[in-house]
C-alpha cells in the first residue's frame, strides 16, 4: 500500500493573465502529479487554461445551484464557444448531500451525457462537490480524469490537495471513498468574495492549522494581514491559499496514502471530531470544531510541557481574532469522551494526537495517556476553552 | 494514467502441502505485486497460508450460498481456531447480483463487523464475488486489502488476475469500478469438481483464448489433455490455470490500466459482446459468447489473409470439442451490428478487433473495415458459425 515517497518539486511560475498574476504549484506524485494554479480572475479565462492542459473535449460539470448562480456565467462564458455541448450535473448544496444518492445522480448524468473512458469531470464548487465528483471520477469506468475548481476557501486550501475523495454514510463521514488525484486544480480567490463569513472563517482556521504544524511564517502572515484576508483582498488570499497548498502538497507527496506523516494534517482533529459528534454535527462547522480542537491540543501540549507559553497564546489569540467560535457551553466531557474513544477505536489503536513541538513543527503522539487527556478536557470544557 | 510497465518476474516455487504440490506465480506490479498460488487441496490449509501472508486478523468473508454449501466447511475449518470471530457476508449467486444493492450489502456487513482501515476482505466464490468484493475493498475507507479464493475455472484463469473490480449498472456491465489488485490469490482446482459442465466449459474457452493469443504450447496441452480437463483431473487443471494466469499476468504487468497491449486479452470480445447484447444476455454465458466471438475473429482473419488454414481449423475444432455451444440461430446480423457499433461508439473510436497473426501471436487492429466485417458477419451467422 505504501507508495514511494516523492519529493515535492516546487515550480512557481508567474504568469500574466490579462492584468492578473497566476501562480502555479507543482504537486509531485510521480504519474499522478498535477498542478495547482491560483490567481485572481482565472475563472474568466478558464476555457483557455483547460485547453492548455489538453482538455479540449467538453466536460461533464458537477456543481450546485448556489455556485452556478454566483459564478456559473463566468465559467460557462469562458468555456462556451470552445465547448458548446457541455453537460451540467447539479447536486444539492451542503454536506448532507455528500451521499450515495447524489453519487448515483452523478453517474446517471455521466451516462446521459454518453460519457466514456475518454470523458472528464469538472468539479466546480466547495469541498462537497470536489469530494463526490472526484469519487465519481475515480469509479466511473474504472477511473476518468477530473479537474477541480474549488470555490470556497476551505476547498481551495484543503480538499483541492491530496486526492482524498468519497462520500458520507450513516455510519460516518468519508467512509466510502478512494484516493484519486485531480488532473489539475484552478483556484480563483475572486470567487471567495461571495462566501458567507462563517465559511470564510472555516477556511482561515485551516490555514492557521497548516501554519501551526509546518510554517511559522504563514502564521506571521495571517497575523499581519488578517484584516485584508477577512476583506477578501485577492493578493492576500492568493498568498495564503498557495502557502497552505504548498504545505499540504509537501506532506502528501511524502505520504500519499496516509500511512504516517500525513496524519499531522489531522492537527486538532482528535478533539475536533469528538466535539462535532458530541453535538450531532449541528453546532459547529467542521473548521470551527477543528479550531476548538487545535485550542484543546495547545492546552494539552502545555500540560505535557511542550511549546512556549508565548507561542500557545499567539496561536490561540489568532484563532479567536478570526471570528467568534460557537460556544462549548452545555457539552459534557462524557459525551466528548465517548465520541473520542469510539472514533479512535474505529482505527483500532490507542489514542493518538498531533501536538506541536514548536510553532511550525509538529509531531504525532501515539502514547496519549487517556486519563490525563480526559481530565484535561474536563478542565478545558469548564473553562469554555479559555487557555488562561 | 499510464503506469510504468513492469516486468513479470517469474517465480515458480514448488511447495509441498501435505502430499499436494502448490505452485506459485508472482505478478510483478511494483508496490501492488502479489502472488497467485495454485494447488489441489490448498483450501484445506488456507488458514496457514493466510497467516504466512500476514493475514492474522479474522477476515470479512464475502461469498454466496452455493459456494458456502459446497466448500464453506473446508474453508471455515481451516480458518477457525485461528480466527473464531470471522464475519460472513452472503450475496446472491449470479451475474444479476453484481449490482449497487449487493455492493451496499457488503458495505453494511463491513460496518456491522466494525471493520476499519486495518481490516481485510476474503472473496470466496466465482467472478461475481471477486469483482464486487474487490470493489468494496477498493472503496471501503479509501481502500483495504482483499484476498481472492476463486472457485470457478473462469474466475481462476480470468478475474483472479488483473485487478479489474466493479459492478454492473442498467447501462452496461462493469461500468462502475476500479483497478484494485488483490493481496494474494489462492486457486484450488479441487473446488472445480462441483462446477456444472457449462461453467467448466466457459473457463476452458478462456484458457483457449489465452493460448490462442499468446501460447501455442497451451493450445497443444488443451488439445492433448481435454479429456482429463473435462474430468477435472487436478494436475491438468493446475497446469492450465497456472499457464493462463502466467499469460494474463505477463500482459497485465506490461499494461496494468488497459492503455493498449492489455486489449489483446479482449480477443473474441468485439463480436462476443455484440452476440451477448443481441440476445439480451440470456442465450449465452459470457465464455460461450466469447467462444463464438473467437470463431468469428478466426474466420474474419482468414478473409484478410491472416493465419494458416490449418491453425484456424485447429482452434475452431478445439473450441467445438469442449462442449456444444448454444446455437446462433435466429440472431439477425442487424441486431448484432447495432450492438457492436454501439459498444464501440461508447469507446469513441473506430471498430477495433484483436486478430491472430499466428497461433500464439496476436495483434490489435484499429482499422477494421466496417462494411467488410458486416458482410462477413452476415455470412458467419447464415452458416451458423461454421468456418467451412
Amino acid at each position: 500500500m505504501l507508495r514511494r515517497a516523492a519529493l515535492l518539486r516546487e515550480s512557481l511560475a508567474d504568469m500574466r493573465v490579462g492584468k492578473r498574476v497566476m501562480k502555479t504549484l507543482f504537486v509531485d506524485l510521480e504519474k499522478r502529479s498535477y498542478k495547482i494554479h491560483v490567481g485572481n480572475g482565472i475563472l474568466r479565462s478558464i476555457g483557455d487554461h483547460l485547453i492548455e492542459h489538453g482538455f479540449t473535449a467538453p466536460p461533464i460539470v458537477v456543481t450546485n445551484s448556489t455556485v452556478l448562480r454566483l459564478h456559473g456565467r463566468t465559467l460557462l462564458r469562458s468555456i462556451k464557444g470552445k465547448a458548446d455541448d457541455l453537460h451540467i450535473v447539479r447536486i444539492g448544496d451542503g454536506e448532507r448531500f455528500k451521499n450515495q444518492a447524489t453519487l448515483w445522480k452523478i453517474y446517471s448524468g455521466l451516462f446521459k451525457a454518453r460519457a466514456d473512458r475518454s470523458s472528464w469531470i469538472l468539479a466546480f464548487g466547495g469541498g462537497v462537490v470536489g469530494d463526490i465528483a472526484g469519487f465519481a471520477a475515480a469509479t466511473f469506468m474504472r477511473g476518468i480524469p477530473y479537474v477541480n475548481i474549488p470555490t470556497t476557501l476551505l476547498a481551495q486550501v484543503d480538499s483541492a490537495v491530496g486526492g482524498k475523495v468519497g462520500i458520507n454514510v450513516p455510519q460516518g463521514k468519508n467512509l466510502i471513498g478512494a484516493f484519486h488525484q485531480p488532473a489539475a486544480v484552478f483556484s480563483d480567490p475572486g470567487t471567495l468574495r461571495t462566501l458567507p463569513s462563517r465559511e470564510l472563517a472555516a477556511g482561515i482556521y485551516e490555514v492557521i492549522k497548516c501554519g501551526a504544524i509546518h510554517s511559522e511564517s504563514l502564521i506571521g502572515y495571517v497575523e499581519k494581514h488578517l484584516g485584508r484576508i477577512l476583506k477578501c483582498d485577492p493578493l492576500a488570499l492568493q498568498h495564503i491559499v498557495l502557502e497552505s497548498c504548498r504545505i499540504k502538497a509537501d506532506v502528501v507527496a511524502r505520504d500519499e496514502r496516509e500511512n504516517d506523516l500525513r496524519m499531522i494534517l489531522n492537527y486538532g482533529h482528535t478533539v475536533g471530531h469528538a466535539l462535532e459528534a458530541a453535538t450531532s454535527y449541528r453546532r459547529f462547522k467542521h473548521g470551527e470544531a477543528i479550531a476548538w480542537g487545535m485550542l484543546a491540543a495547545l492546552g494539552y501540549g502545555r500540560e505535557l510541557g511542550f511549546l512556549e507559553l508565548e507561542d500557545i497564546h499567539r496561536i490561540s489569540a489568532l484563532i479567536h481574532r478570526v471570528e467568534t467560535l460557537p460556544p462549548l457551553s452545555g457539552i459534557s466531557v462524557e459525551d466528548v469522551w465517548v465520541a473520542l474513544v469510539r472514533d479512535k477505536k474505529a482505527r483500532s489503536g490507542n489514542i493518538s494526537m498531533v501536538l506541536l513541538r514548536d510553532l511550525g513543527d509538529s509531531m504525532i503522539r501515539k502514547d496519549i495517556d487517556a486519563s490525563l487527556l480526559k481530565r484535561y478536557l474536563q478542565q478545558f470544557l469548564s473553562a469554555s476553552g479559555d487557555l488562561g
